[in-house]
């Protein structure tokens, strides 16, 4: 059995052995933080995206999605920020030509220092450093890092480059215009929110969508992130779902909690149970934000964010109406009761809720991974079973023939049929029924059906649920309908 | 009515003023070839890829999907050919710096001539630009374009750079190493294919999939087009869905044709008829190809590529093992009749289709779109339908209370929380019933039903249908059973 600890390890190796999720170009031994699904990975992906927008845009008649380009105008990343606030501060170690993040090489030295005793010492570095950081003195930190001689870990050496910023977008040339100007770099998009801001005109008029309305949208997003770890957690292409909420200003504290209320009951809707989650408020806000909140899951390595909600105010709106120069307003001809007038115009407040898929896929999987210890008296015995939804689950339905002959194979062919219309099968009948089951216990199949002699006499086969491990006969026109109403 | 000429243009319009489809980032004027898709172009394009990756994968027992990351390992794309071989010789006139395909500009150049009535002349340019351009003599081309004066059509000067290579792939700086060394450089994947060779291996092995067998793919790709145009035809980002057939070397003819079939199969059954269809064989073959055809629909701009069929050998999975130096091979243990022992150890050959999404969303959009004359005696009228397949009309049913009282919006409520969770409605009180009619026309929405002030007496309400525009009674319990048998 896996415990906590190494739980992780073993659902990440779980996820290479079954298809699920692969390093990124394997075969030239990966790339950084970037990762492929598999074949069953690609379906519980998809799954997921599909329940998500069935939610959020399907049953919201006040929701509508779109689905913007990864490229936008550059100009977009001006005006939310990125370009000039989207940086962390960077130094090279000239020997090992290795980065670090300033804050980060100069809290790994605080923490030596502590473990050393040097609990003092190590608190007024820590200091200075903050100290600095709120100056954006990179001279200051340079010295700093010298003077505490903060050696880089691979080369051992204290020769550094100067710090300097460093913006977390992925930039390219674009276009055909032959000159190096600066005009013809464009970004990599950090988060797909502006491309709903940039957007929000055109879908509410062509739309006619009357305040309050969302706009939901399903993408990829890419951050060059220099410390990009654990697994799909944190990786540099990734993909978000989110919905911005347009809203009259001074209604956002009402339709934050909304939504935090409404985005709580979707992950507790997963099945998931309420002492996995928990709420995460934001005391220092993002730039755009009078309020903020995470909500975590608790993963096998502990609470982490899954979903942010977020309180934008007209930050982004009202940045790209000064950029444009076109007026990003809406009129809202609903009657003030403080002044018996319409509302009028006003840019509108947002409300964002932003999950990411691949933390979503993560956390499905982590609370359907388990290792059970099967063993009796006479033999030892164990599977690892994925635990979906059925919903989510790649696969709904495995038909296995008990033997490959005596007509059973073509049996299970005509169940195959008259299912592969309705949802994801799957044949097979090779090996034992034992092995067989649990090759889809390790994907995740819900269910099993074997088609045996019996089949022949009575039309009539086992089925046999993953859960319980539980197998009944079943008249063979049922199989379809009880798939079916379990997702 | 919009002619053959300009029914083009019309659809763009339509599909900008309907919500279908966006210039991206409008706000800032747009970007050169890049399109944002709206609130119904999103729903439309999500359907046809699920239609795609149903009728692929869902209903193919031996295809499996993967969905592999945009970014990839430098390596790959020179495994593929695509570092050296992807690209056009270009060149830029100073003055402007405006850049050219060597090709377009000479070419445009011999129209000119043959315009002017020197037949002649034009065939030599276009017969010395051919040898030129075989010989990959960059020198040669400046002087032919130099000795045919041949201006830039922005400056009128013919003041040019060097002919040089440009390769179509966009690069980018990756991860967290300070040098600006050669490999850091990646390249966002110009086709979705190299990621379902990289994964082969991985795919064949944890999915125990036996030959022949696919691996299909939806995903977006990334060309820098310098000639970018013709709205959604030719974008720098776009989506391909993929499927690559790995197959026993030798059977590759069978195996083209097959899919050849099947996929003009899968385009017929969309409705479109036959003659809007044809193949087009390529006669000059890609380097990596040994029998390659396009299907071509029939776009109002005429007949254009919206799929290929490639027979592609085993040009991609040699490269990769001879670069990547592991063993792409697939061990087939069937019995080989010529010499009564298993087939064995081999690099499978592959047959790939290739469907561009975008392409199709256009072809849709040009099958379904429709302006119609209905004017009478009595007075002038016309509307603009979209007929979609209802499989894939972004709104399946518009619920549409007469007025706005006498409890008709309740019944309507009804309805659609009885409807919502099968497929999208849409709710809509305002304006004329004509008005909400042709509205749910230009959007392609298949049905309406109307609530008045019978159905509170009887529970029956209007349905229209959107083609034949014709309205008949039915009972409200009998709504949710016509849409979901039509979809």
């Amino acid at each position: 059995m896996a415990t906590d600890n190494n739980r992780f390890q073993a659902i990440i190796s779980h996820c290479k052995e079954y298809g699920f999720i692969f390093p990124s170009s394997e075969i030239y031994d990966g790339l950084g933080a970037v990762y492929d699904y598999g074949q069953w990975g690609s379906e519980l992906k998809k799954n997921i995206k599909d329940h998500w927008w069935k939610s959020m845009v399907q049953m919201h008649e006040n929701i509508v999605g779109i689905d913007a380009a990864i490229f936008m105008h550059p100009t977009t990343w001006k005006a939310s920020g990125h370009v000039d606030n989207f940086s962390d501060p960077m130094i090279d170690n000239k020997d090992s030509n290795k980065r670090y993040r300033v804050d980060h090489l100069i809290e790994a030295k605080a923490d030596e220092l502590e473990k050393e005793g040097q609990q003092e010492q190590s608190e007024i570095l820590l200091k200075e450093m903050d100290t600095l950081l709120a100056a954006n003195d990179f001279d200051g930190l340079k010295t700093l890092i010298e003077n505490n001689k903060i050696n880089c870990s691979v080369s051992n050496t204290c020769n550094w480059t100067d710090v300097r910023q460093f913006n977390l977008m992925f930039s390219t040339e674009f276009g055909a215009v032959s000159s190096e100007e600066e005009e013809n770099k464009i970004y990599l998009r950090p988060e797909t929110a502006q491309g709903i801001f940039v957007n929000f005109l055109n879908v509410q008029k062509t739309g006619r969508m009357k305040i309050p309305f969302g706009i939901a949208q399903i993408g990829k997003a890419f951050r060059n992130e220099i410390v990009a770890r654990q697994f799909i957690f944190r990786m540099r292409e990734f993909e978000q779902m989110e919905m911005q909420f347009f809203i009259r200003p001074g209604t956002q504290k009402q339709w934050y909690e909304h939504w935090k209320a409404e985005r709580m009951k979707w992950h507790l809707g997963l099945g998931i149970p309420a002492e996995k989650y928990r709420f995460h408020d934001h005391v220092k806000l993002a730039h755009y934000a009078d309020a903020a909140c995470d909500i975590e899951y608790d993963f096998p390595i502990g609470f982490k964010e899954v979903e942010g909600i977020h309180s934008r105010t007209d930050f982004d709106l009202k940045n790209h109406q000064e950029y444009s120069k076109k007026k990003l307003q809406y009129f809202d001809n609903d009657i003030d009761p403080a002044t018996g007038k319409p509302f009028g115009n006003y840019i509108p407040y947002v409300v964002e809720t932003s999950i990411g898929v691949d933390r979503t896929v993560m956390m499905i999987l982590s609370e359907a991974y388990e290792e059970q210890d099967l063993s009796t008296d006479e033999k030892k015995d164990s599977r690892v079973v994925l635990k979906f939804p059925a919903r989510f689950a790649p696969i709904k339905l495995a038909i296995l023939p008990l033997v490959k002959k005596d007509g059973l194979p073509e049996i299970a062919r005509t169940i195959m049929e008259d299912c592969m219309g309705h949802f994801r099968c799957f044949y097979e009948e090779k090996d034992t029924i034992g092995k067989r089951y649990r090759r889809m216990d390790a994907i995740g199949t819900p269910f099993c059906v074997t088609v045996d002699h019996q089949s022949k006499e009575d039309n009539t086969v086992t089925i046999r649920y993953r859960d319980t491990m539980l197998q009944e006969r079943i008249p063979i026109d049922k199989i379809r309908e009880i798939v079916l109403k379990a997702i």
